[in-house]
């Protein structure tokens, strides 16, 4: 028997993004797009086009970027929506809109106000717009997790019969239990056969999300809806990495199906989105958690040494971790070692962006003996996420004395322009930020401060990850990356504001009517 | 028609404790049963009394200080770990002995390299010994996903007989899907039906812990094992926040069970733990994550202000987080302002702590405007559980210039004398932790660095966790809280001194035998 193919949808960028704190710049995006596309999944849904300029000029970027893989924008059931999503991935080799509007008679009642009749002519009319602009259209019934099922069947009919070749159904509050999910996938999947294929997009509320995505696969959805690390809105969504691997993993009970998915490049997938998210995975996060495949207890580790089944039933490799490959480069490796490193963590670089990450190498490799591949993972998702550098760290000094008046003097490049001045703070990254503020006019609230090494050892590279607020405005994401946490700190909160400002203006449109979202 | 109590089974402080990274002093164990016992769970595993002195200890000392949650002991099926367990909880007023045995033909043959009939006679021996220290004995099954069923029932027989109440069935690799676990516990309760209960233990290595819990409920378990923030051995063990709070939450379909869990204590209890293991939930983590209640989407924002249950199924206020109860004290408010604080958020502090942990909110008060319930909880959380102050920190100054030299100075008080040196290093980081080893004469190889902004604003408290090891001996945890990052670091590092020094020479003999565990 021929295995059928369960198509794999990644959301990071749109749903994913939805998480509070992960929001990405362009760049950002473009990075993470293309290495979505190696990880071999099936359609990237890019963002939501009409959210915000900066959402389209990302989208549209992926889309001329991206070859293999689907791109997708999301679209409210609105004319201006499904526009914007045609036109933003209208250069994509293979393309889809994704429109949507909520079938649930407490979203219809109270969000959308609206009757029954009028939701389905709304979601008829942007299936069929949509149509004019590609040949692959989603419809999703948002809260089809609390939607009346004949109801549902009669949208289906009608987006079907407008042109519609997806029918997506959200557990948007992610309240639904495994058995309920596949009973609705079960009657819808039967009642589409051959005209459409069922979806799932499961969010994560009361930790069943991944339990609900195989129970619709096992009665019938043909896609699943899921993100990097699980992101997403509130508790997230269904994580694409536990779903590909339980696939896998229990291929003997999931014999039938298969993923385009290399599952190889979860790995380097999953630190990538971490890096440039600054949302780690907690340790005991399956599948991409630091400890999922650590052996805390004696025992427990003595019983893999003897055999490796008795406690292990994925081996590292398969997600593309090769546990005994950490130190790798030093002080005297060359251009051509470090090139070929790169390649091997997946990464490829434009001349230009090669030389600067191998100058950044060199530097940390005189301070730092041992240069793991997280250490240059980290590395060169910094150099390669950045944005335009209008502000750039030149020099900091600082003088801390408990009892006496931490602070900090910095000097920052702008142009041709070097300015410094000083600043007095609460501690001594108060002091820098204040510093940095002073100098660059522009005043950051602070919303969230984390610092991570990313190896093991007192000389270890220290992450610096900063959620800043310039001008009340939706708040960006700066990371610095240096042996010395005030220098990576002066970094992130600088790289922050270069963030900021090459989005400034085009945050500020985000979700500002009232409608619908899945 | 009466309701069944599914019994919570909570083994934070022994599978969890088994995470890499997540090692917890004696006082910090204490506290985190008080917790425990505080939310209602009914029986606490205060760990593995063989595993080492340290772990014997704070079993007794919580086996005294608990009343009314049974206390548990995890012993291997032989006569040493049973005694063990037996002395360690002897003086609790409600005490349980859980000795287990490998019962999967891998294990058995690889691991325990013992035929069937040698596990079920160490089995029934190491139960009938227990039953002289305890009337209530559970029996493990370890590995019993992958064992067979009628061995399973086999060894259940004769553990009965010998005087077992209560038999548990551990997906010990995390390797089921929840039919398969659900036919498994169907079979296995009908079969010991009115002689003993059934319960589980999964793991979450394919993120689908939750799910096999509640089926195993449904299909006939009355008591679920599982853990505060899921942790536990790799991807941990299934969270008991999201078990207790789908229970709760789809009461429509489980109107046949209740708990003993007040729901209201799940974040205070959540919060606790991540501040001393310093593993904090991922933000998209199921009910305790920081997102998990956030509403990023302006659509969704739009929606929950309309009509609550739109994008809400659960109130923040059902697990204790209330949202508008950010900012509570300042430098004006008083010892009883602070007192009755802490009292609502679930401290109850002996005078002695209740007057440092008021001076150090005072000096707290003095740098910071606004001090939020977060803050408080670490702030009293690091007083509470701190090991004795062999050295102290009494200053420190620092200076650093980049392409400059940084060096930290230290001065440290042990007893009546004060020291202090100085040292360069890579960071300033660096420098004062290596100037700590000088004065100290300890030199520790640092494994772990992170820190986190307890509340938002330049001026937030930094909360730094450090995870050290002395002496190449198992790395201890260090916490340091401070608004002034430097500071807050040289605590954190002098804490896991310190910790270290407590429990000197009770860390080695962690698990040196080749058995069993869960």
């Amino acid at each position: 028997m021929s295995k059928e193919t369960i198509k794999i949808f990644d959301t990071t960028l749109r749903d994913g993004e939805q998480s509070p704190g992960a929001s990405m710049n362009t760049e950002e995006k473009i990075q993470i797009a293309a290495q979505l596309e190696r990880l071999g999944v099936d359609i990237i849904e890019a963002g939501f086009a009409a959210a915000s300029p900066g959402d389209f000029d990302a989208i549209e970027k992926i889309a001329q970027r991206v070859e293999k893989s689907t791109v997708c924008s999301l679209a409210r059931a609105v004319d201006a929506d499904v526009k914007a999503a045609g036109e933003a991935i209208a250069k994509a080799k293979m393309k889809r809109i994704h429109t949507f509007i909520a079938t649930s008679p407490i979203h219809m009642e109270y969000k959308l106000k609206m009757k029954p009749d009028e939701v389905i002519k709304r979601a008829v009319r942007a299936v069929e717009y949509a149509r004019t602009f590609v040949e692959d259209v989603e419809f999703s019934c948002e809260d089809a997790g609390r939607s009346d099922i004949s109801f549902m069947k009669e949208i289906s009919d009608a987006v079907i019969e407008a042109g519609a070749t997806t029918i997506n159904l959200p557990d948007t509050v992610g309240f639904r239990l495994p058995f309920e999910i596949g009973a609705m996938v079960k009657e819808m999947s039967e009642y589409v056969r051959g005209r459409a294929i069922i979806s799932v997009h499961n969010h994560n509320d009361l930790g069943l999300g991944v339990a609900n995505s195989l129970e619709a696969v096992v009665n019938g959805a043909r896609q699943v809806e899921c993100t990097i690390n699980g992101l997403g809105e509130r508790a997230g969504n269904a994580a694409l990495e536990e779903i590909v691997m339980a696939l896998k993993v229990r291929n003997d009970v999931f014999s039938n199906f298969v993923t385009n998915i290399n599952t190889k490049e979860i790995y380097p997938t999953s630190r990538l989105i971490a890096n440039i998210t600054g949302i780690e995975p907690q340790p005991n996060k399956a599948i991409v958690g630091k400890n999922a495949f650590a052996h805390e207890s004696g025992i427990h580790q003595d019983g893999v040494l003897k055999h490796k089944e008795t406690y292990e039933i994925i081996s590292p490799k398969d997600i593309g971790l090769d546990l005994n490959d950490t130190l790798v480069l030093g002080k005297h490796s060359g251009r051509a070692a470090f090139k070929d490193k790169l390649s091997k963590l997946g990464f490829t670089l434009e001349d230009e962006a090669l030389n600067r990450a191998f100058e950044r190498f060199k530097i940390l490799a005189d301070r730092k003996k041992e240069i793991c591949d997280d250490d240059i993972r980290a590395l060169v998702t910094n150099e390669m996420t950045k944005a335009a550098q209008v502000f750039e760290i030149v020099s900091l000094q600082l003088m801390d004395c408990s009892e006496g008046v931490p602070s900090a003097a910095v000097k920052i490049r702008k142009g041709e322009d070097e300015t410094m001045d000083a600043s007095i703070g609460g501690g001594t990254i108060d002091a820098v930020f204040k510093a940095i503020d002073r100098i660059t006019g522009y005043t950051g609230r602070l919303d969230e401060y984390k610092v991570k090494s990313v190896s093991e050892g007192k000389d270890a590279l220290a992450n610096v990850t900063v959620k800043v607020s310039f001008n009340n405005e939706p708040a960006v994401i700066g990371h610095g990356l240096h042996i010395d946490t005030m220098l990576a700190s002066a970094r992130a909160y600088i790289g922050a504001l270069n963030s900021y400002l090459s989005m400034e203006g085009k945050l500020k449109a985000r979700y500002t009517d009232s409608s619908i979202t899945v």
